[in-house]
């Protein structure tokens, strides 16, 4: 039956393009390849509470055999899903749509946010990432940059609060949170000045593709007052950072103190089944339903998706995932900036929970990005049996973004790991 | 932790939504709500081989705990699936995406389209439906017509080849297939006198939506001729009526002996699991790469979708469910006809394997919609215990896309229902 060699896009590329790896199975925070070797797993958020954990698995595969179909037939899995995740959330936030993945969710947002607020605008950061459609690789500027895609007229870029990097430079605090939202104020000012009309601000709550940025203290809370005074709404994306990522908090907009007007999750919702939502208030969604055209998504919402999105939710809390979060990402980043004041080649370590960036340069005063050296490092990584990548603008940054049962054993090996690759390189 | 009532957004509306029904399980081609009452399934294209079909939930239950990550690793499950679908697929389309819903499948083919052709518009057909996103709802006039949304410049709406109903009306002849066709080259014309350029046609292979229409002959070879010739690309959306659904044939562009530039699957692809493709030929995927931006799809052709979408084809050949389509199908509509004969209310009774549609008017010579009826039909069919759904521009198009295991007595007894309840109205 097999008639040849087919292929797959050539657009589509693999992690470690000149050596692959062939992985055939996963557990926890650990994967094996086909000779049984196993590495450690930094880099997969989106099997949030371990690969193939037990509690996930069984509750699809029990559902996957009883129905799987529809949301147009009632079903409770679907209510129970939308409550549990809606409790997570602040009062306002109370209507779920369920689609398939994140850039379903966010294409979605975007249109509940033009249907609401009639306007087209869209603000979006610097080395954004929001997803794969034609409608969200026009707000994707980190897709922008290795392609040949003019900027819309209708997109306006903010510069990215990176305060480590960007264009204002002065660590975590307050004064930067400030300069950094008056650009978004002077963004919207300009746009509105050419007749424009900003229907929505877009961002991660903590940009993952711009490098592991943190938003400085007030960012978000300026930024959306001054979009809602122009008529427009706020979107938290959450699809990379949300779900206890960040410790502490379920979701990594509440860094910010702001409740966002819509948000938008996937990618660690199912573990790594095709699930993602979007959640926004009661009122926005009436004008969306409003505009007389039905919404409907075939396997959005569907008894095994709610199945799996549902027992994730429950495997957080059940185990403290958030707190464990929190715990070994202050551990993490404890040992980070040890290594930080050893090696010339660290320039910055953030990040917050299980979400850390560790960047790379050439020289800690000019801050000149490392951008081969962090291609080495993660080779190195993977040769012990590590699995990291690099981000940013500039490919220099290391993320760490593991499963969340990740621990303190595990942070010890990679710091020990990376000390020894930044010794050996700098020798 | 439960904190109120949360909701579903609004727009999305359930089946039967004075009455709707709460199901909880379901086999072959049944389903049973929450009382223990069974009913024959006629709308569930998705659940393609039967509801929760053993073959494919082993399949993807097995895969999901041994490893479920995404495609930047290497896994046999992804060129295994790849074969096995462009396997069925004439020659030059060997090049496979993956993704999870035939929305996302329908977004991709437009954007490589564009990168390949360098042209922008796109044609599509009256009563289209080809998915829910920004990208889609502007070329499915379908949704068009309940909401306030106008037509883009860059989208061109054909006249939909309805020799029942349509501009041009008189059976599935060739003649029609060329005045039909001759609609789509007159579009292309004005386009370019207007200086646009045509960068693709876009068709489900036989419009479900629109009415459960089957192209007159000839009538995809001379538009895909035409829209060649303009320096477009041919997209077959066989997302509803592909994998065997007309029966002899896997693809329903084959019934009009046509080889698509691109194809795009989906729903039936998993038997209800969340994974959809797009294949075309090496060199459109070639400039689709050289437009110098990587595709990523997280879930897209992750272990666990292939095993599913491996399995639903491992199904269909093995059980023979494409022939066996064929022959439920004929049986099926031999017996509709005879109704046709019977009933004053039956327009018209069309379609191939287990794609059929009925058309209910008013009166057999004015062919007036009879909307009203068909709503009344689709109501007395489930209080038979028998699901059905209806749809076309005049929603007067009884619409069979069963579980394709539905059998000739599932055929007897729908057959029996419906002239039991067309008496009882005509009396």
């Amino acid at each position: 039956m097999v008639r040849g060699i087919p292929m797959r896009g050539e657009s589509c590329k693999l992690f470690f393009r000149t050596d692959p790896i062939k992985i055939v199975k996963a557990k926890g925070q650990y994967m094996y390849d086909e000779t049984g070797v196993k590495y450690l797993d930094c880099m997969n958020n989106v099997a949030h509470v371990g690969h193939c954990d037990e509690t996930v698995v069984n509750a699809a595969t029990t559902q996957m055999a009883i129905l799987n179909t529809n949301n147009r037939f009632l079903h409770d899995n679907l209510v129970l899903c939308a409550k549990r995740l809606t409790a997570t959330l602040p009062e306002p936030l109370s209507v779920c749509y369920f689609v398939n993945s994140g850039s379903e969710a966010n294409d979605l947002a975007l249109r509940i946010a033009r249907a609401y607020t009639k306007q087209y605008d869209v603000i979006c950061l610097e080395h954004a990432y929001h997803g794969h459609l034609s409608s969200l690789i026009d707000i994707s500027p980190y897709k922008y940059e290795v392609g040949k895609f003019p900027k819309k007229e209708w997109v306006h870029v903010a510069a990215i609060p990176d305060s480590y990097r960007g264009k204002y430079r002065g660590g975590n605090t307050e004064e930067m949170g400030e300069l950094y939202a008056k650009e978004v104020e002077k963004l919207v000012a300009d746009a509105e000045a050419d007749g424009r009309k900003i229907g929505a601000f877009i961002a991660e709550s903590a940009p993952s593709c711009g490098g592991q940025i943190l938003f400085p203290p007030g960012y978000l809370k300026q930024v959306y007052k001054c979009v809602r005074k122009a008529g427009g709404v706020c979107i938290a994306d959450e699809v990379q950072v949300g779900f206890g990522r960040v410790g502490k908090h379920w979701w990594a907009f509440e860094l910010q103190d702001v409740v966002p007007d819509i948000i938008t999750v996937g990618k660690s919702m199912g573990n790594g089944h095709p699930v993602s939502a979007v959640i926004t208030t009661k009122e926005i969604s009436m004008a969306f339903k409003d505009n007389g055209m039905e919404y409907f998504n075939t396997f959005g919402g569907n008894p095994v998706s709610c199945a799996a999105a549902l027992s994730v939710m429950e495997v957080v809390e059940r185990d403290g995932l958030s707190q464990h979060a929190a715990e070994v990402g202050d551990y993490t980043i404890a040992l980070l900036n040890e290594l930080k004041e050893k090696h010339r080649t660290i320039g910055d370590v953030r990040g917050v929970g299980l979400f850390i960036g560790v960047e790379l340069v050439e020289d800690k005063e000019t801050r000149e990005p490392a951008t081969a050296l962090a291609q080495h490092v993660i080779t190195m990584l993977k040769e012990n049996k590590i699995l990291m990548s690099s981000d940013g603008p500039d490919r220099n940054v290391l993320k760490l973004k593991p499963p969340m049962v990740f621990n303190k054993q595990d942070a010890d090996l990679v710091v020990k790991i990376l000390d020894e690759i930044l010794t050996d390189v700098e020798d």
